[in-house]
């Protein structure tokens, strides 16, 4: 089969897997409802077309934070790629580059930092928990800043790791397929440190002190947590659940996203993941307030499916069905998708 | 299986079709959302029937743009009817003036626009799409004009050509099985070329100045276009989203109708296409502001099943079961199909 | 397999049953929508239960245009019973009388009204239509009140018969087993001549001249032609969609219920039928504004399996669900089963 | 399988228990409705997690009418434990024992509630009916005051035995697997004298006549019914619906809960069962309202699956899904699980 849409490389990428790493990927936490509540909240929002506009040029260029991407659409930080191909993050910042958009590094990723920016010259985010020593996790920060990183990405919605019992069931240690490289030199940082983070927004402040780089904070679902971001002077949000692995029940980060851009009101920028299979996903969410979306298991699959080529033509998939769903919407830009665009 | 009704119909003429035209015919965009939902959609209204009315006589006439017809069904433009009968449009055409309705001609036709002229003494409408070169589209516009068709009819949902996988996993090529009989002696015009359309408003205006046969666009979908379509003075709306062959994922037609019925309030007609495939769904329809339906798919299964006879015996089938609703509605004709007619 | 409750019954029926006559009693007309909105309606429907209510007599008697009655559960009628058991409606009318409730006896039974009343002493009620020629009717009427029926049922949703695709596939005529023995001797009534009748508001006028019997009138599904019943005077209504049988897409017939009880305000007795397979059932219609509740199907399934034992046995069932419903919701009367039972 | 939810327990309960006993601890009663709407209306509700907030310690201790509670999680009264395990009641008492929880006692548990008091030191209640000599409720409760019981629950929907159709097709005997142990002297008392109780609102105050323990009301779902509660002085509501097996047809607990709730404003105990699987259940129900839940299948299942351990364990495995529940949605003790938690 080739692949023409996302859902094929997924298939595809069952295929190809191991099925103790398929299933990681695939996985959500307990009973899998917010995963699945993703997917449904999409399908079930309705478009409202317009006709007889413009769309001779369709413009879905933005700026994340101040740097320039070819479309809204960018990489969800996921740990260690070399889960599923030997480059690992040298692929996928290859095919973010090349796809002129932007990658999220995750601080679990199996390159350094330094690795992956010398990689790329796109632009590049880092992702990072706070460990429990936030010495470990400030040292981390400065490098990136150091290696060039545009921003630094808090992600709070793992005071402890969701319950994903496909990976119990299967064992699944993921430090058996991709090393930690950020963390190599560091005495005793294993993922099981990662099972009791203890941050507060006192956190946010500590890392603002910390540094320059724009701080971002993901993980959010709701309007009261996104205004205490806004208050503690945050540069973006980016709403999420974590693609279903964390809090099960929790809301699909769609359904999150309307009370979120109502409270922020423009106040700092916002993204949204979780769920995004298409290109009309993709303009769902820039109608309900997203600024940009980001992908996560999209990515894998294609990695898995073709290394570099794969992400890159995942990413290639979207912009075109992003495209074509703009045209056929009558928006010829992204400020033309705005609520009118969904059905109420 | 002797069919008795439309679903009779597209079963049998799944098993005597060519597999990949089955699915060009059957395919809608991308994850064919629109696609059920314009079913479905028709299948969660719910229908408050009167009694003891006088159903003795049911009147189901209707004019359509000032053409008398004898019900208010017509037929859909689709293109290449020989892609399931050799006879193609001459078939459609037949059947449509035996049914005394109405036949809208694509202008993507297997026949010409004046062999189909002549083949029949009912009203016809042209539908169009505007081709890169304005002065194809003026050509044939004229063409119909002389050969006596009473309306045009432009599209304006296909800004470019719908995803539509099916086919694109099939390499289909409708071409192959039916040809663009009114292009055939213009340099260059291949439905490739319909890959990306420029239509905007002025489109309108300017087919506005080429012929004074009345205007319908194709394809709208909500208040604010039907809106501006009034303001352009356009004779009539099709509510459409292209048999969910186009922007997956775009709210049903007959969801769209209630919003453009009262956005319009009269001051152009109303007719909807999309999912019809009982007499109740036409009933439906004009309780909901529609004047007519037109139904493109249940034609192509007739004329697969039996050409000619079967385009015919699909639209008497309807026209029996439209006559059985009203009657069991107690609605006697049609200015009786009001919105107390549905539960709301 | 001893059956224990109604879908037991249905179950058995169906393995004992000419496959022809089984789909002829499950079917509804053509997609078969309100035939499962009858049930679905119902399963929707949420119980408030009370407690320590005292329960310990459950009064579950009831009048019926005077006549006193059991249980709130009687027999619809339902055309020529012969075709499930050699007896007839002789094994309908015992059942009727053990379980101390009422029969509505079909004008199409295949034993005569004065047969059917002779074997019972139960109160029975005429359900007619009106023929082409009012004489043949008004002769039956006639009939029936010389007879000891005790009123008669108007059914207003037939001005044709219902598109019932089941019987048309399988050329299923119902004469070949059971005889119009109503119209024996009587030129030229045959099933075929019900197809289209021309009642109205004036044919209620007539029945009114021509009986002093009270008149209900059965198949009403809105709160208008409740209105247009009570001010000509009716006695009863019964909220009805023919079991599916009729205009497919119509409401659930316990849907139409609320708004019906609203404009009638008590002032003619409301009765239903649709649905009915639990006592829980008969309980929610009656809180939602029914008097009593008529089966139709559940009845020919008993018979079908144990001639008069087995329709005893249905009623009883039944009668034995409501005492349990009402018992475990603490409604220990009829009148305690209002509004506030059902979950808004 | 290891099991490592609660699923997995009712799977591996199932394979190890006789079909028959499985059915009887499986079913609800009639077309099991409310029994499913149990589970589902819990997965319906979506959770709005907080992020950011200190989760560093979790504390889910409560008391319970004064009886201090590690967790909000205790187990549901049902009858004779020997039905799936030969040490009974007291397998359970020891697994509440040493998860620090409650164990409600049923008054036909197949112990005697003298020797489930000896086995344990943990809080215990007891669960009765009023059976038809209130005297032998009456020396029941002052056997269990005696015994140091600390409280008394009177389950309030039961005017007679739900109709449990797989326990009627098995013809199933509770009594022949597990003794009725506090009755064995009792002349006369048996499951069948339970079919027909008829409590009302003056047996309450006749148990709290009888004794000075607290008095719980277990089975109401209505506001209406929890206001009078209120009233007669009870010292706590269980909301329930007797795990689906009483009215069929009956709102899920956890639907009747915010009404309740409201109506009580804080002037007794409220607590539910119906349901609860999951740690997230649990949360869900605090935050609508509860103090604390109780389970009751469950326990059941892991018993037959591994006896006390067995039930420890479904303790501990909801124990812990509550507390990483607690710690996800950034709420880290039950005063913070209020109703901000679900999305409206």
């Amino acid at each position: 089969m080739e692949p023409i849409n996302l859902f094929d490389y997924e298939k595809l990428a069952q295929e190809r897997l191991d099925p103790a790493i398929w299933e990681h990927i695939y996985g959500g936490s307990e009973d899998e409802v917010t995963l699945h509540a993703n997917r449904s909240a999409f399908e079930h929002l309705r478009l409202r077309p317009r006709v007889l506009v413009d769309v001779s040029t369709i413009d879905m260029h933005i700026s994340a934070l101040g740097a320039p991407l070819s479309m809204p659409i960018g990489i969800a930080p996921s740990a260690g790629h070399q889960i599923v191909v030997p480059e690992g993050e040298y692929a996928t910042a290859h095919a973010a580059e090349q796809a002129n958009t932007l990658m999220i590094v995750s601080c679990f990723a199996s390159r350094t930092v330094e690795e992956i920016a010398s990689a790329t010259t796109g632009p590049l985010w880092l992702q990072i928990y706070t460990h429990r020593s936030l010495e470990i996790t400030g040292r981390l920060v400065q490098r990136a800043e150091h290696a060039g990183y545009r921003a630094i990405v808090l992600t709070v919605d793992t005071a402890h790791l969701g319950r994903r019992e496909r990976d119990l069931r299967n064992n699944f240690q993921r430090t058996q397929y991709a090393p930690l490289a950020n963390f190599i030199d560091t005495t005793g940082t294993t993922p099981a440190q990662l099972n009791h983070l203890i941050d507060t927004w006192e956190t946010v402040d500590w890392l603002r002190s910390l540094t320059k780089l724009p701080i971002l904070l993901k993980g959010i679902l709701t309007a009261e947590d996104a205004l205490l971001a806004v208050e503690r002077g945050v540069d973006g949000i980016i709403v999420s659940n974590h693609g279903g692995r964390q809090l099960d029940g929790a809301l699909a980060s769609i359904e999150a996203l309307p009370e979120i851009a109502l409270a922020v009101a423009e106040r700092c920028e916002i993204y949204l993941d979780g769920g995004i299979r298409r290109g009309s996903d993709v303009m769902k969410a820039i109608a309900l307030g997203a600024r940009a979306v980001f992908i996560g298991r999209p990515i894998l699959w294609g990695m898995a499916v073709a290394g570099e080529i794969g992400a890159k033509h995942v990413l290639e998939i979207l912009r075109q069905e992003l495209y074509m769903a703009m045209t056929l919407a009558g928006r010829p830009d992204l400020a033309a998708l705005d609520r009118s665009l969904i059905k109420s």
